[in-house]
């Protein structure tokens, strides 16, 4: 049983702030900063390029997927480090479209995070083979699996509406018809049990700077089911994923297995920041933590909604239906969420008119929820949020 | 005119260490380690979300880009940092077949660093579309060059040898026969001048982690030519490279010039460690940091020459032909490195038997050139490589 009291204390959460946002950028872990200047003075700075080998930054991408393999589901050596998100949906879809070459269709729905289906779009033109990417609403995605699919192209949690799919159902119904399945966990990994090897998922991708806490553009992870491990041919064909990246060989062989989803040289100082919060979670209960967010979810639902009734949940009210975060409809979201920032909350707002809260049970727990939804009824009972300074748009939010 | 002691004492260098292998990963920059930690503490810990606005760090790839394009002789503003060098060759050769569509051969030569040519040839074959990679040794791609050319693909400075192209006249000759070039500057960035608007170069790639120190797997950076830098479409579109990449459509439309080479989240950590070291740079003049090179190469070979005739020159004898790299020949390359390792001095082998030092004013001076050389005569002339401890292979060198 995981004490999240315990957890909490690993992070730097700055005083005055309840920090509703770690589904876009997860907090500090305390011990990574420490973590990373040692390895940038005792490894970079004495070792040198032996750091390569006598560090082991060249095993960093396998080891570390190893342990995000142990939180969604999948077989051990089968998932791989590197790059960010974007690419690792290039790589999946160029693999998949590949196993499946008498079909045309690409499946998604237009819930999926735009850079999935913008990525897709530009792997399409480059094919100029025929293939169509078909965007469906959320719920229409079962009934259009059929034997014209090529490839299944889903992300398991809505990013505005924290919406979740059926990836066990999904995935059979892809299998009975010979779809081929990807699945971006963007919103999944460290949010809820996954069981990718379970639902005999093909591909998966995921980043690791939300759930997970790896730090701002933390690298991107892959995963590729066993069977396939050996056989897809990489379009993304770096020297590391190369069978033996220094012979130098002028051809191209692919590495072993998962090895060959590998591009470039790995960001080590990018994974040694990932490997801190990873510390933390090798002592997480997956399903006491999702039981939790549950928890804290219904209880932000129950308190906001009776405190605001101007706001209209976004989110699915039944918590298996849902990621690790609840939103709202408000029309004046973006300077409500300015104000509430402003408050000390920090939440996020995605267009048109959601307010976006991350439910993190690692480091939030019930009094910071009590006090967020207080917070959010100051802004908008005493409309806070009517302010012009809370409505000028940045350009990140 | 730079004063290289004073570049010398900004780098941490291990004691009795010299560090010939910069021209495989540049030591830590001294600085790098607090503004790395203290960018993880003040703008990760305290800002949170709020980073990718109030710490700048969404526009990080652009202001880094800026400062390397000042090393390239790129326009300001058309150079962009991200992924790693192999998935920026894949996006330059993607845009540059796209620019040539009647013209099916990509030529490059077997002098270049493999990975450029493993991406060319995934993107070939996935493209499926009658494109050849041609192949040819250094010395005849001069001749080679005519209007069936589509693509020249090469890298300045040969990664063993040090053999330098002659990047303005055969920029000249492609640019006579319709050809669209590709300059891979992994060994050039920081190392000597490069002038890419006055050579009409059209796309041009490198990393950060070599002569420009950034650190272990520091990202790469990305140059479009302005006449192309609104015309190429993505092939690898990403969300960071849409022209509004917050309002979350559905449909790509790249970004403005090279913003649209962006592809997914920033490296933030990785490119503050860069950031540390492009500092260093500021103070530099690329021509009297190439003079220093040439000089400090030339004493090399004269002391290796002199004290170790078994040695043989695998770089080209005029400075001007040379990257900033002395390679020597040795039947027992690979054993004499570790020997020489051990001994304190650190370049690497690549094969079959060749031993690569990288020559790098900013902290290298003539007392350690005189002092490596003493210790290759040392370690040849003692037989000190004739150890089986040496003989056994690493399996990253």
């Amino acid at each position: 049983m995981t004490d999240f009291s315990v957890t909490k204390s690993m992070f730097h959460l700055p005083e005055g702030v309840i920090y509703l946002d770690g589904n876009s950028l997860g907090p500090l872990p305390r011990a990574a900063c420490d973590h990373v200047s040692g390895m940038m003075r005792a490894e970079w700075g004495d070792l040198l390029i032996s750091g390569w080998n006598k560090a082991g930054w060249m095993a960093l991408a396998t080891e570390i997927g190893d342990r995000i393999a142990g939180l969604i589901g999948a077989e051990p050596g089968h998932v791989v480090m590197g790059d960010t998100l974007s690419i690792k949906v290039y790589q999946a879809l160029a693999a998949a479209i590949d196993l499946n070459p008498a079909r045309k269709v690409i499946l998604s729905d237009n819930g999926n995070f735009p850079t999935d289906l913008y990525m897709a779009e530009g792997l399409i033109r480059s094919l100029d083979n025929g293939h169509e990417l078909c965007t469906v609403n959320p719920s229409e995605i079962m009934d259009k699996i059929d034997d014209s699919v090529a490839v299944l192209m889903l992300t398991e949690v809505d990013y505005r509406t924290g919406r979740r799919h059926d990836m066990q159902a999904l995935s059979k119904k892809a299998r009975d018809f010979g779809v081929i399945t990807i699945w971006d966990l963007a919103h999944s990994a460290g949010a809820l049990p996954v069981d990718l090897a379970g639902c005999g998922a093909d591909f998966a991708v995921g980043c690791s700077y939300k759930y997970l806490n790896g730090g701002p553009g933390s690298p991107a992870f892959i995963y590729v089911a066993p069977r396939h491990a050996d056989t897809v041919r990489p379009a993304l064909s770096g020297w590391l994923g190369h069978e033996a990246p220094f012979a130098f060989d002028l051809d191209y062989r692919p590495g072993k297995g998962i090895e060959r989803m590998r591009v470039g040289t790995p960001p080590v100082i990018a994974l040694k920041s990932l490997e801190s919060a990873l510390d933390i979670w090798d002592g997480i209960d997956i399903d006491s933590l999702r039981k939790k967010s549950i928890e804290l979810s219904d209880l932000f639902i129950a308190e906001v909604e009776s405190r605001c009734p101007a706001l209209t949940l976004a989110s699915p009210r039944d918590g298996k239906e849902r990621g690790s975060q609840v939103s709202f409809r408000f029309s004046e979201g973006y300077a409500a969420m300015q104000a509430l920032i402003a408050n000390g909350v920090i939440g996020d707002f995605r267009a048109p008119d959601i307010m976006r809260f991350g439910i993190t049970p690692l480091y939030i727990d019930a009094g910071d929820i009590i006090a967020a939804a207080m917070a959010i009824e100051n802004v908008i009972t005493n409309g806070l949020w009517d302010n012009p300074r809370y409505k000028i748009r940045a350009s990140v939010t």
